[in-house]
């Protein structure tokens, strides 16, 4: 059911565009790449090349992460075990939304909670859009000894409470799609292993 | 500062893609156009023709609206004053988002008041992002004639409270970007006038 105007060349149907059709008219598919690590793991920068290394690829893809979230959307967040999970929460719907429009989401958050990240992965699961876990794995002395913006630090005198690996549970992924130990690959090397798995979604 | 490897052919920078960067690879810029108007105005209608027809253009573009938002990120969320006000906001900040992402972010939702939308243009002033209001305006007696979802019947005989142009006020924009007479254009046309407006932030 086509409804078009010769006049202004503009065609549409009626009711919405489906994800079958999206994916054809922008040649992309849609899905979310959901980082978990704990902080100073190496999440952000290798998300943060990802991203880039589709982009030059022509591939939209965009990053979710403290920056753009935490001062954004969630600004009115806090850090109760009640407020973590709506943290969680509204960035799994976010990241769908981003995903449903054809890009390649990639979150990148600590995100310490099995059960969050499970329920992430059934929003997407729900809506038949893939989700990668990728687990940036790095010992926590190693993630202490780079600890750049000096957050152990804080942790360790206690100037930081509850904080993920020191003072509260970092809860590992126990079935990852991709599982990259961060100390002992390098950058270039986690980006093609995700790169390599996300082709079969293509 | 680019850090590549030869072995993979993965290049990146450190820190993260400017939005220049973005739009030069992407060959796109992002924007958002805000829709608002009365309940059966045309809105989500005109907006879904306009999101067809720019993906049929290659142009990524997508629309939040009830169906994505309400029953997702936002269905932690009633109809109270602040609750409404929280709705839009969070609309504000995923279009910010998506636009940000250089997708044509489309919003389609009453907003009924003028500072919820003030605040959603002033958070994408603060970005630099184009914010494209339009007004989808038609009276209220042809919008309760149309009534599609038979709400203003609901409303009237009070089985739905606080209803826009009914019994809760609608703030018309005094200044939109667009203003559409949706019971006096085709949506053709309505879809020619938004796209002529956004072709000077190509």
């Amino acid at each position: 059911m086509t409804s078009a105007s010769t006049a202004t060349n503009i065609t549409w149907h009626d009711g919405h565009v489906t994800p079958k059709e999206r994916a054809q008219l922008l040649k992309q598919k849609g899905l979310t790449i959901w980082f978990t690590g704990l902080s100073a793991s190496g999440k952000s920068t290798i998300a943060s090349a990802l991203e880039q290394h589709l982009l030059h690829k022509g591939v939209n893809a965009y990053r979710l992460d403290g920056d753009n979230i935490r001062f954004g959307l969630n600004k009115n967040l806090g850090f109760s075990p009640e407020d973590r999970t709506e943290n969680i929460r509204r960035i799994a719907e976010v990241s769908k939304l981003f995903a449903d429009s054809a890009t390649v989401a990639i979150t990148s958050f600590i995100s310490p909670y099995r059960a969050d990240r499970d329920s992430a992965r059934k929003l997407h699961a729900d809506a038949s859009i893939p989700f990668i876990e990728v687990y940036a794995d790095v010992p926590v002395s190693v993630a202490e000894e780079r600890d750049p913006k000096g957050l152990y630090k804080k942790a360790r005198t206690g100037e930081i409470k509850e904080f993920t690996g020191i003072s509260a549970p970092y809860e590992a992924p126990e079935n990852p799609e991709i599982h990259i130990r961060t100390d002992l690959v390098s950058i270039a090397e986690a980006v093609q292993q995700i790169t390599a798995f996300i082709e079969k979604f293509k």
